[in-house]
């Protein structure tokens, strides 16, 4: 017969450490820690098995579960020498829930079951402490008729307040016992009033109720949010922990205590916690008394600190991680109730995983796999004061992380004007790229549209600045600079404070702390990871600034620079919008001599920064009419000049613009005119920024410098597009070099963003030398979904639990993974050397790195604020894989 | 050594009718002829291998070709008993061109090539026909100067013109011998002039400079142009054909004529074709001298005549096909000098094909690969009256076949309300789906934007209306009502005649004729073509009109009823647009109410008219915007308004509407909320179309038909989505089954029309009963184009050489092909039974037909009119691959 019941008591348990599968995280622990022989009440675990089974049947458990229950129940008995229902020794138990991942406060707990109108007076008389015993009983009828009556805690609460201030007490310790009485006779009569029956006398009655309601809580409304959220699977379940109780309340010798081993949020290694005399552990958690530090303990019960700091330094060892534990004294007697690793800041967990490594006490191995790479942006960028009062305005997507304050501007030209009085945060609907120059001097850009990889999340990201996106509770209204959020309206000038990491919104200003990035931990842990890793790191990077962030942060290369963010400049858009309008190439080619200094000094900048390491460069994707002046904004224009009877001429000349926009105009611009179909209809820019970027490195090569330029073709759907542009690279590259004399080795590569480049990606590398996934477009192309219109949906899906993870963020190893494996095998057929990487959006996400590992790319390119996120998980993919073989091999 | 030349004549040829790869058409025809015993003058052809050659040698023979040609010549002047140059007897002969596939008029001829001053003295004196001898030699340097020394022919006719008028000749053949030799001296001035050299006397240099000049006319831009138009490889090369020349203008006893085995017009069994005495061929063509119809010759020469109608019959039958031959006589005696399989028109080519089955000279399978299925559409549209007289305007894309004449409307609006008071034509920009009123009403629709598959084009073929789109040349001034082609300007009210099948433009009103699609021959032929057919053929159609004309012309089911349309129609758009306004379900709910008795009868007059046949409905598809008012038009009215001062209430009401409409605006609409997202974020409107389905099914039903419904999910993506969508058919089913009492069989499929369905569709496969490629979309994401806006793009890609055909027309197997290939076989890997079709635009074209037969699919889905055309070529796919399995075993 398949076990089902798991017992813990005596110096041995049934289970053990590992078995977090069946008995949950508790559970394991407690096991753990009776084989360790620590003080742990005795008790039992119905396993994780057995929730599954509850929810197919209905509720029922069935009568081989309850035969095992049964037998454990009566084991623990026979081992306390106690009895559930005994007027002589009554056992008294918690019954706790605890899934395979902690999920805190979430699921429901009942302690001091067992009490009744008879045993309550057995316990006073055992304890010879009266008021002890119905105190303990007032809180089992108010948390049963809670979590198994489903009695709102707020009615309970009101009879208690009402009490207390009846027996003119201040502290509920103080409470009298003929109150406590009173109390237990109007909580019964609460449960009377809303069940229309009795509260259960009936001891076993209350134990069965109570293992449903905990089995059932895993299915309440916040505890699946909680999962989704957490993407912990519904199919786990969680199992309950039957637990002889131990009493914190049992008057000035007893109390109950949480603690780390080091603190969570520094790292530093120090005993950290607090406690409570005379107290259960909800008293902790629920803040009505204020908790001691635990170092306290220490002058109170001295013998209990030392007991407890020894076994949790045993415990720490033990499990070799930080551990985050219970504990509860009865009478001078310390009892462990829980121990599990202790969740801890970024900080700390950085600090903590490079100190143990430098204790021996883990492996580097080990050590990079304790910290979530996600958590290393905390080191990266500013945080609100966790001191600081805050008034939260609303919540959006959070695009890019970093906690900034800042005046409020409504367009791109308000913030370039008023930046120079001060911090400025850009708000608009969505942000298109002629908002570039006001994103540059916002600290904080927020939008009330848009996903996670809309344009103003992208561009924040790139430029590592704070981003709130798809704020939808805010309303915007740019034309009378206006900011509704519920009932508040917030104006020009205003201040607001945005937290990317988070996506909250603050009224006002809220204070901030620097971290520092270049601490001694934050350093020797990643150069740990930095020695684990296959896979090179590169960055997303179109300026020199943003570059010599990319190399601060350990970026070995950029792995997509986009030319185009240069044609928006403020300086050259003149010049571009003249070549677009132009008729004839002549006329084109005469602005793009014009712009030929600008990308040349663009390109050396970032030789520059990048000395020594490659760059690889795009040639121009975005369509021409992103440069232009919008097709609706003109429409209106015309239409109210000819309503006002403005001049003719200047009409007519509107009209002209409108005509050479309306014939750039495209429905569906993600598939229209653009990437290297641009270079093909009009060659001279392909050739002008191949001449910026030859020359610029044969000046700079001159210099002395090394500079290894990869020149990507993007958009490429058919071989001979490729063949064609690469033509004009090789050209211009020969005619460079003979008029300067110089040489420089480069290499011409392409974009993998289309399913049809997938598909022929054997073809196109007979002549690229070099791919890389452009897994945005790629994703797009694949699911049909536009990045700047799908968010909505995307949520949508989620929720609906048709999508699991936004595939924008998490690159969708079913689908567009299929086929990112079917062009790296197909390109790999025709040239086994080569060079594949990938710049999505995608190549700062851990999952998707992991993904890019064990597909067997060379790189993954990412912005330069996750390029540490990046290293880590780079080296995370290669322990986890080993593990797993290790694993594999002892099977 | 290499066999480059290859002899014929005196009975026996080296060559053989099937080397056509070799050979050439034409000299092929030759050697057939040769070999048969007819009277061909003898020769040698140079094998379109040569012509590869020539090229890779820069216009160089090489030694080993020049000794085999240089042999071939002393052969032929043996066999002749005459030689080039000889002063007694001189050898003339005919440099002729000559490709696998004819290409009239497009490569170069030399005619009496071996003249001089000295042989045209010896041929006069042979012939005893000074005037001859001179004409010869006048046509020869004229011949010689255009084409090989490149002077204009202009130059020379005109010199010809003068000394024809000087001799006070009407006709050519009265122009006087020393007329003649003064223009020989005036042509030879010329050729001086212009070459600075002397006219070549040396037949041997003149003989040479004839081959090269007609393998370089190989690449001259017309001949290029005119394969890229017809698909011919640039890789075949020509053969050149040298020919002892035989005179057709040595008198009235000698002639020269062209002529065809049956009519090639109606496809008649009757002899067809036209001479003159005292010509030669060119003299035909050029159209100077009006021909005779062939049968005049029974009356002038009898003897030729009788011996013409044996030798033809003879062709025919060997050939088995109708043929298009020349001959020559000279002196009474027949030449045969070239026979090849005539080019027909459709009615001709099927009454051709069914005639021989009849006549026993071919098989029926035979028959069906001798009729072009594009050929068929002449059959089923009317066309412009061949006899009438035509103003061209200019020429667009042929977008629906059919010829049209009706007055110029410029909005959906106007042509409603002009429609009324008769035919006309929709002159659009481009069309949106609200132009489907206007469009339905009109009998014709031209549009200045757009490409083959733009929605005016696709709208057009569906309703299998005449449409000619993206006619650039044209400026439509739609708020003028003003269409402008070149200096011309048209208004509303204006006659326009459109011809579909050629995309040409006319001005006025020009006579069309009705052809009859229902005669015995072709009912015969498509009878033959269903017979060898596997793949089924259905039709694309919303509209039981359609219905019923897709039944006609012999579908076999709906393969794709588009729902959208129905929403359009004016009595529903109201409900639409409230149903897309409203704010809750409750009250989307109501509008949906009102539009289903609607949608139930749309269901009810389909199901009527495919009465036994399956229909295949796709649930909503397009973007809810695109039944709302245009953004950037409401942004016009309210700043138009605004600059008025118009009344507040009207412009609250309009931002209202604007708002909305901005909420729904995407950037990429072919990307974002469509096809089953729109189910799944309002299953009310897949509820409600499914209850229409089944309520018209069960209503139907009771009455005694039989109905197939077949519900088709579009744009699926994850397999939950269609899950989640087939969730909601099955359960309106049962629910409409309870109420009518009635139970339907039904199956529900999905559309595999995104790259990321065709990964997955092993997994989609598990619950849907049916695949249908959406080849518009997977062509649009596999390539990353827009339909709507590449059309330029893929123009370009064309003429550059990167795309060879037009994805969107043909199906793109490199690339698209190899998706759905995967698609098919995951899909089947699932559920062996699987049954798939095809229902985008390539259901039509017989290139993916072919593929779609190849690949195993079920049935192709094409427009009502196209429906012949795709039986027809699901025929020849089997014929052709029966073909080449033969060709497999023999070899």
């Amino acid at each position: 017969m398949q076990k089902y019941v798991y017992f813990f008591g005596g110096g041995k348990a049934e289970g053990k450490g590992d078995m977090k599968d069946t008995l949950g995280g508790k559970g394991a622990g407690l096991a753990e820690m009776t084989n360790a022989g620590l003080p742990v009440p005795p008790g039992f675990t119905i396993s994780t098995e057995v929730c599954r089974i509850f929810y197919e049947n209905k509720g029922k458990l069935g009568s081989d579960i309850q035969k095992q229950v049964d037998e454990a129940l009566a084991r623990l008995e026979s081992v306390t020498e106690q009895k559930l229902g005994s007027t002589e020794r009554p056992l008294l138990v918690s019954v706790r829930s605890g899934a395979k991942f902690s999920m805190p406060g979430m699921m429901d707990t009942i302690l001091n079951l067992g009490l009744n109108d008879t045993t309550v007076k057995a316990l006073a008389k055992r304890t010879g402490n009266e008021r002890f015993a119905w105190d303990s009983y007032r809180r089992f009828i108010q948390m049963y008729g809670n979590v198994v009556l489903q009695i709102e805690k707020r009615e309970f609460d009101e009879i208690f307040d009402h009490i207390k201030e009846k027996a003119g007490a201040k502290l509920d310790t103080e409470i009298p016992v003929l109150s406590l009485q009173e109390l237990v006779k109007q909580y019964k009569a609460l449960v009377k009033e809303r069940t229309k029956t009795d509260f259960p006398e009936d001891p076993r009655q209350q134990f069965q109720g109570a293992i449903n309601a905990v089995f059932g809580s895993w299915r309440n409304p916040r505890a699946i949010h909680y999962r989704r959220m957490n993407k912990i699977s519904e199919e786990l379940g969680t199992a309950v922990n039957v637990q002889t109780m131990v009493f914190g309340n049992m008057g000035n010798t007893s109390g109950t205590g949480v603690g780390f081993t080091r603190n969570p949020s520094t790292g530093e290694r120090e005993f950290y916690g607090e406690f409570l005399i005379n107290a259960q552990g909800e008293d902790v958690v629920a803040g009505i008394r204020t908790p001691t530090p635990i170092r306290e303990l220490d002058r109170v019960m001295p013998e209990c600190y030392r007991q407890l700091r020894e076994i949790t330094d045993r415990l720490e060892r033990h499990y070799r991680d930080m551990q985050d534990f219970e504990f509860t004294i009865q009478e001078n007697r310390l009892y462990m109730l829980q121990t599990r690793n202790g969740k801890r800041t970024g900080k700390a967990a950085v600090k903590i995983a490079a100190d143990m490594v430098k204790e021996g006490l883990i492996t580097p191995e080990e050590a990079v796999m304790r910290v979530e790479p996600l958590q290393l942006d905390q080191l990266l960028h500013p945080i609100l004061d966790p001191k600081a009062k805050t008034k939260e305005l609303a919540q959006g997507l959070p695009a890019s992380p970093g906690a900034v304050s800042g005046r409020i501007v409504f367009s791109a030209e308000d913030a370039v004007a008023q930046a120079k009085q001060g911090r400025v945060v850009l708000v608009r609907k969505e942000t298109v790229p002629d908002d570039i120059h006001g994103m540059e001097v916002a600290v904080g850009i927020l939008t009330s549209r848009g996903g996670m990889t809309s344009h103003a999340a992208v561009v924040a990201r790139g430029m590592g600045k704070c981003c709130v996106v798809g704020a939808e509770a805010i309303k915007i209204d740019e034309r009378n600079k206006l900011l509704m959020a519920g009932n508040k309206q917030l104006r020009e000038g205003d201040w607001i404070t945005l937290e990317g990491s988070s996506g909250k919104i603050f009224e006002g200003q809220v204070a901030t702390v620097e971290p520092d990035p270049a601490s001694g931990d934050f350093a020797a842990f990643m150069g740990m990871a930095d020695q684990i890793r296959r896979l090179g790191i590169r960055a997303n990077a179109d300026i020199p600034r943003d570059a010599e962030v990319a190399r601060k942060f350990g970026a070995e290369g950029i792995g997509l620079c986009r030319t185009e963010h240069m044609f928006f400049a403020e300086d050259r858009l003149p010049h571009v919008q003249k070549m677009i309008l132009a008729n004839t190439e002549p006329e084109r080619r005469e602005h793009l001599n014009k712009l030929l200094p600008f990308q040349r000094a663009d390109f050396e900048g970032l030789f520059r920064a990048m000395d020594g390491l490659p760059v690889t460069i795009r040639l121009l994707d975005p369509p021409l009419h992103e440069f232009l002046p919008k097709r609706e904004e003109l429409m209106v224009e015309i239409a109210v000049l000819r309503a006002k009877n403005g001049a003719p001429s200047q009409i007519a000349e509107k009209e002209k613009l409108l005509q050479r926009v309306e014939t750039l105009h495209e429905f569906n611009p993600m598939l229209g005119h653009r990437g290297c179909r641009l270079g093909i209809t009009y060659p001279e820019i392909s050739e002008m920024q191949c001449r910026a970027i030859f020359e610029a490195a044969c000046k700079l090569q001159k210099e002395g410098r090394t500079v290894k330029p990869e020149i990507m073709i993007p958009l490429v759907g058919l071989p001979k597009e490729f063949e064609e542009q690469k033509a004009i690279v090789d050209r211009v590259a020969e005619e460079v070099f003979t008029q300067t004399g110089a040489k420089v080795e480069y290499t011409v590569g392409t974009m993998i963003e289309l399913p049809r480049a997938v598909v022929v990606a054997d073809k196109i590398a007979e002549s690229a030398e070099f791919f890389s996934f452009g897994t945005n477009d790629l994703t797009q192309t694949t699911f049909g979904f536009s990045r700047d219109d799908a968010g909505k949906i995307i949520v949508d899906y989620m929720a609906k639990g048709i999508l699991k993870a936004d595939p924008f963020q998490e690159l969708d190893r079913d689908g567009v993974g299929v086929l990112v494996r079917m062009g790296i095998e197909k390109g790999r057929s025709t040239r086994s050397n080569l060079k594949i990487g990938i710049c999505g959006e995608h190549g700062g996400d851990p999952s998707s790195i992991e993904f890019c590992d064990e597909v067997g790319l060379d790189y993954v390119s990412c912005s330069p604020y996750r390029v540490p996120i990046a290293r880590l998980a780079a080296a995370q993919c290669v322990v986890a894989r080993k593990s797993a073989a290790e694993r594999g091999r002892t099977v």
